[in-house]
Protein backbone atom coordinates (compact mmCIF):
# COMPACT_ATOMS: atom_id res chain seq x y z
CA UNK A 1 0.00 0.00 0.00
CA UNK A 2 2.38 2.20 0.33
CA UNK A 3 5.36 4.84 -2.13
CA UNK A 4 3.87 3.45 -5.51
CA UNK A 5 7.00 4.60 -7.79
CA UNK A 6 4.43 6.99 -10.22
CA UNK A 7 2.82 8.68 -6.89
CA UNK A 8 6.36 9.16 -4.97
CA UNK A 9 7.53 11.00 -8.43
CA UNK A 10 4.62 12.94 -8.74
CA UNK A 11 5.18 14.16 -4.62
CA UNK A 12 8.92 14.61 -5.50
CA UNK A 13 7.64 17.11 -8.14
CA UNK A 14 5.25 18.69 -5.80
CA UNK A 15 7.85 19.09 -2.85
CA UNK A 16 10.68 20.30 -5.25
CA UNK A 17 8.28 22.93 -6.65
CA UNK A 18 7.41 24.01 -3.36
CA UNK A 19 10.84 24.31 -2.38
CA UNK A 20 11.03 26.48 -5.06
CA UNK A 21 8.37 28.60 -4.82
CA UNK A 22 9.41 29.20 -1.01
CA UNK A 23 12.96 30.34 -2.17
CA UNK A 24 11.28 33.28 -4.22
CA UNK A 25 8.72 33.66 -1.84
CA UNK A 26 5.78 33.14 -4.27
CA UNK A 27 3.10 34.34 -1.98
CA UNK A 28 0.57 33.00 -4.51
CA UNK A 29 2.41 29.80 -5.29
CA UNK A 30 2.80 29.17 -1.71
CA UNK A 31 -1.02 29.87 -0.80
CA UNK A 32 -1.87 27.80 -3.62
CA UNK A 33 0.08 24.33 -2.14
CA UNK A 34 -2.22 24.80 0.74
CA UNK A 35 -5.76 23.14 1.05
CA UNK A 36 -8.11 26.54 1.12
CA UNK A 37 -10.39 25.76 3.95
CA UNK A 38 -10.57 25.91 7.73
CA UNK A 39 -9.10 22.54 8.33
CA UNK A 40 -5.61 23.36 6.96
CA UNK A 41 -2.93 23.72 9.79
CA UNK A 42 0.54 24.95 9.84
CA UNK A 43 2.93 24.79 12.81
CA UNK A 44 5.77 27.51 12.04
CA UNK A 45 9.37 27.85 13.40
CA UNK A 46 7.65 30.59 15.56
CA UNK A 47 3.86 30.33 14.97
CA UNK A 48 0.87 28.05 15.26
CA UNK A 49 -1.67 29.00 12.46
CA UNK A 50 -4.87 27.12 11.69
CA UNK A 51 -6.68 27.26 8.53
CA UNK A 52 -5.62 29.04 5.17
CA UNK A 53 -6.75 32.22 6.01
CA UNK A 54 -3.96 32.82 9.12
CA UNK A 55 -1.33 31.07 6.80
CA UNK A 56 -1.93 33.34 4.13
CA UNK A 57 -1.68 36.31 6.58
CA UNK A 58 1.74 34.91 7.73
CA UNK A 59 3.08 34.91 4.31
CA UNK A 60 2.22 38.54 3.68
CA UNK A 61 3.30 39.63 7.08
CA UNK A 62 6.74 38.23 7.03
CA UNK A 63 9.41 40.51 6.11
CA UNK A 64 11.44 38.85 3.31
CA UNK A 65 9.91 35.62 3.27
CA UNK A 66 11.73 32.50 4.68
CA UNK A 67 15.24 32.50 4.66
CA UNK A 68 17.40 30.87 2.28
CA UNK A 69 17.81 27.09 3.19
CA UNK A 70 19.67 23.57 1.92
CA UNK A 71 17.17 20.41 1.93
CA UNK A 72 19.66 17.95 3.70
CA UNK A 73 18.04 14.86 3.52
CA UNK A 74 14.08 14.44 1.94
CA UNK A 75 11.93 11.05 2.88
CA UNK A 76 8.75 10.51 1.25
CA UNK A 77 6.06 7.98 2.27
CA UNK A 78 2.75 7.93 0.04
CA UNK A 79 -0.55 5.26 0.38
CA UNK A 80 -3.36 4.64 -1.78
CA UNK A 81 -3.85 7.28 -4.43
CA UNK A 82 -4.48 10.19 -2.62
CA UNK A 83 -2.25 11.24 0.27
CA UNK A 84 1.04 11.59 0.98
CA UNK A 85 3.78 13.05 3.78
CA UNK A 86 6.76 14.67 2.89
CA UNK A 87 9.74 14.62 5.38
CA UNK A 88 12.77 16.86 5.07
CA UNK A 89 15.81 17.90 7.22
CA UNK A 90 17.54 21.41 6.01
CA UNK A 91 19.95 24.03 7.26
CA UNK A 92 19.22 28.01 6.53
CA UNK A 93 22.07 30.07 5.10
CA UNK A 94 23.86 31.15 8.62
CA UNK A 95 22.84 28.54 10.69
CA UNK A 96 24.33 25.90 12.70
CA UNK A 97 20.56 24.41 13.50
CA UNK A 98 18.83 21.53 11.56
CA UNK A 99 15.52 22.44 10.52
CA UNK A 100 12.85 19.95 9.74
CA UNK A 101 9.34 20.45 8.03
CA UNK A 102 6.65 17.96 7.51
CA UNK A 103 3.85 18.10 5.22
CA UNK A 104 0.78 15.97 4.66
CA UNK A 105 -0.16 15.74 1.12
CA UNK A 106 -3.90 15.11 0.23
CA UNK A 107 -5.45 14.81 -3.29
CA UNK A 108 -8.14 16.75 -3.80
CA UNK A 109 -11.39 18.19 -6.07
CA UNK A 110 -8.27 21.14 -6.75
CA UNK A 111 -5.30 18.94 -7.29
CA UNK A 112 -2.82 17.90 -4.86
CA UNK A 113 -3.07 20.19 -1.09
CA UNK A 114 -1.04 20.49 2.18
CA UNK A 115 -3.49 19.61 4.44
CA UNK A 116 -0.91 20.26 7.45
CA UNK A 117 2.61 21.11 7.90
CA UNK A 118 4.93 21.29 11.24
CA UNK A 119 7.95 23.16 10.52
CA UNK A 120 10.72 23.47 13.36
CA UNK A 121 13.88 23.74 14.35
CA UNK A 122 15.80 21.02 16.32
CA UNK A 123 17.10 21.28 19.93
CA UNK A 124 21.13 21.41 20.29
CA UNK A 125 20.86 18.30 21.81
CA UNK A 126 18.73 14.90 21.52
CA UNK A 127 16.14 14.63 24.42
CA UNK A 128 17.91 11.31 25.43
CA UNK A 129 18.96 11.93 28.53
CA UNK A 130 16.94 15.32 29.59
CA UNK A 131 14.19 17.76 28.42
CA UNK A 132 15.60 20.37 26.08
CA UNK A 133 15.46 23.61 27.79
CA UNK B 1 -14.15 14.47 2.14
CA UNK B 2 -12.99 15.79 5.46
CA UNK B 3 -13.86 14.92 8.43
CA UNK B 4 -16.95 12.46 8.78
CA UNK B 5 -18.16 12.44 12.38
CA UNK B 6 -17.47 8.77 13.19
CA UNK B 7 -13.75 8.99 11.98
CA UNK B 8 -13.21 12.08 13.77
CA UNK B 9 -14.47 10.19 17.00
CA UNK B 10 -12.37 7.07 16.29
CA UNK B 11 -9.11 9.38 15.51
CA UNK B 12 -9.96 11.07 18.64
CA UNK B 13 -9.89 8.31 21.01
CA UNK B 14 -6.66 7.41 19.61
CA UNK B 15 -5.26 10.63 20.11
CA UNK B 16 -6.13 10.58 23.96
CA UNK B 17 -4.82 6.96 23.82
CA UNK B 18 -1.32 7.78 22.71
CA UNK B 19 -1.66 10.82 25.04
CA UNK B 20 -2.23 8.15 27.71
CA UNK B 21 0.70 6.07 26.98
CA UNK B 22 2.54 8.51 26.55
CA UNK B 23 2.08 10.07 29.73
CA UNK B 24 2.80 6.61 31.40
CA UNK B 25 6.17 5.82 29.49
CA UNK B 26 4.29 2.41 28.17
CA UNK B 27 7.03 1.37 25.87
CA UNK B 28 5.11 -1.24 24.23
CA UNK B 29 1.78 0.94 23.75
CA UNK B 30 3.90 3.54 21.75
CA UNK B 31 5.94 1.23 20.26
CA UNK B 32 2.55 -0.20 18.90
CA UNK B 33 1.50 3.28 17.91
CA UNK B 34 3.97 3.62 14.80
CA UNK B 35 3.89 1.66 12.09
CA UNK B 36 6.41 -0.88 11.84
CA UNK B 37 8.14 -0.29 8.98
CA UNK B 38 11.27 1.74 7.62
CA UNK B 39 8.88 3.94 6.15
CA UNK B 40 7.50 5.62 9.13
CA UNK B 41 9.58 9.13 10.64
CA UNK B 42 9.34 10.59 13.85
CA UNK B 43 10.77 14.63 14.31
CA UNK B 44 11.47 14.90 18.16
CA UNK B 45 12.06 18.08 19.83
CA UNK B 46 15.85 17.15 19.69
CA UNK B 47 16.35 14.11 17.27
CA UNK B 48 15.15 13.34 13.69
CA UNK B 49 14.30 9.43 13.55
CA UNK B 50 13.72 7.62 10.56
CA UNK B 51 12.22 3.79 10.67
CA UNK B 52 10.49 2.33 13.83
CA UNK B 53 13.87 0.35 15.04
CA UNK B 54 15.11 4.16 15.75
CA UNK B 55 11.78 5.22 17.06
CA UNK B 56 11.63 2.32 19.48
CA UNK B 57 15.75 2.51 20.13
CA UNK B 58 14.91 6.04 21.21
CA UNK B 59 12.07 5.58 22.99
CA UNK B 60 14.31 2.54 25.52
CA UNK B 61 17.18 5.23 25.38
CA UNK B 62 14.95 8.19 26.90
CA UNK B 63 15.63 8.91 30.79
CA UNK B 64 11.99 9.12 32.05
CA UNK B 65 10.22 9.07 29.04
CA UNK B 66 8.39 12.20 27.70
CA UNK B 67 8.44 14.82 30.63
CA UNK B 68 4.89 15.31 31.87
CA UNK B 69 2.81 17.95 29.69
CA UNK B 70 -0.82 19.42 29.85
CA UNK B 71 -2.73 19.55 26.01
CA UNK B 72 -3.74 22.97 25.29
CA UNK B 73 -5.57 22.95 21.69
CA UNK B 74 -6.22 20.19 19.93
CA UNK B 75 -7.30 19.87 16.04
CA UNK B 76 -8.36 16.59 14.17
CA UNK B 77 -8.63 16.57 10.37
CA UNK B 78 -9.48 13.04 8.85
CA UNK B 79 -10.32 12.53 4.54
CA UNK B 80 -11.61 9.27 3.08
CA UNK B 81 -11.67 6.34 5.89
CA UNK B 82 -7.72 5.64 6.08
CA UNK B 83 -6.15 8.87 6.71
CA UNK B 84 -6.21 11.32 9.56
CA UNK B 85 -3.90 14.71 10.86
CA UNK B 86 -3.83 15.22 14.73
CA UNK B 87 -2.55 18.18 15.29
CA UNK B 88 -1.69 20.00 19.00
CA UNK B 89 -0.33 22.38 21.22
CA UNK B 90 1.04 21.56 24.56
CA UNK B 91 3.10 22.91 27.88
CA UNK B 92 5.46 20.78 29.49
CA UNK B 93 5.33 21.05 33.28
CA UNK B 94 7.47 23.86 34.82
CA UNK B 95 7.88 24.87 31.13
CA UNK B 96 6.86 28.04 29.67
CA UNK B 97 7.26 26.92 26.30
CA UNK B 98 4.60 25.56 23.68
CA UNK B 99 5.07 22.50 22.73
CA UNK B 100 3.60 21.44 19.03
CA UNK B 101 2.83 17.80 18.07
CA UNK B 102 1.77 16.60 14.64
CA UNK B 103 0.65 13.16 13.69
CA UNK B 104 -0.43 11.01 10.61
CA UNK B 105 -2.06 7.96 10.78
CA UNK B 106 -2.95 5.67 8.27
CA UNK B 107 -5.45 2.56 8.49
CA UNK B 108 -3.12 -0.42 7.59
CA UNK B 109 -3.89 -4.26 7.89
CA UNK B 110 -2.57 -3.74 11.60
CA UNK B 111 -5.25 -1.43 12.23
CA UNK B 112 -4.86 2.75 12.90
CA UNK B 113 -0.79 3.44 12.70
CA UNK B 114 1.28 6.51 12.94
CA UNK B 115 3.52 6.75 9.72
CA UNK B 116 4.63 9.90 10.82
CA UNK B 117 5.09 12.73 13.60
CA UNK B 118 6.44 15.90 14.43
CA UNK B 119 7.22 17.31 18.11
CA UNK B 120 8.75 20.77 18.37
CA UNK B 121 8.66 23.57 20.91
CA UNK B 122 7.91 27.08 18.81
CA UNK B 123 10.66 29.44 19.16
CA UNK B 124 9.80 32.32 21.67
CA UNK B 125 9.03 35.00 18.69
CA UNK B 126 7.07 34.66 15.53
CA UNK B 127 9.40 34.60 12.52
CA UNK B 128 7.46 37.66 11.11
CA UNK B 129 10.14 40.03 11.41
CA UNK B 130 13.04 38.19 11.51
CA UNK B 131 14.20 34.53 11.65
CA UNK B 132 14.72 32.44 15.08
CA UNK B 133 17.90 32.50 16.23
Amino acid sequence: MFNAPALVAEITALSDAYEKALGENDLSALDAFFYEGAETVRYGVGENLYGAEEIAAFRRARSGGSPPRRVLRRAITTWGETSAVVSLEFQREGSSRIGRQMQTWVLTEQGWKIIAAHVSLMAERPETSSPAG
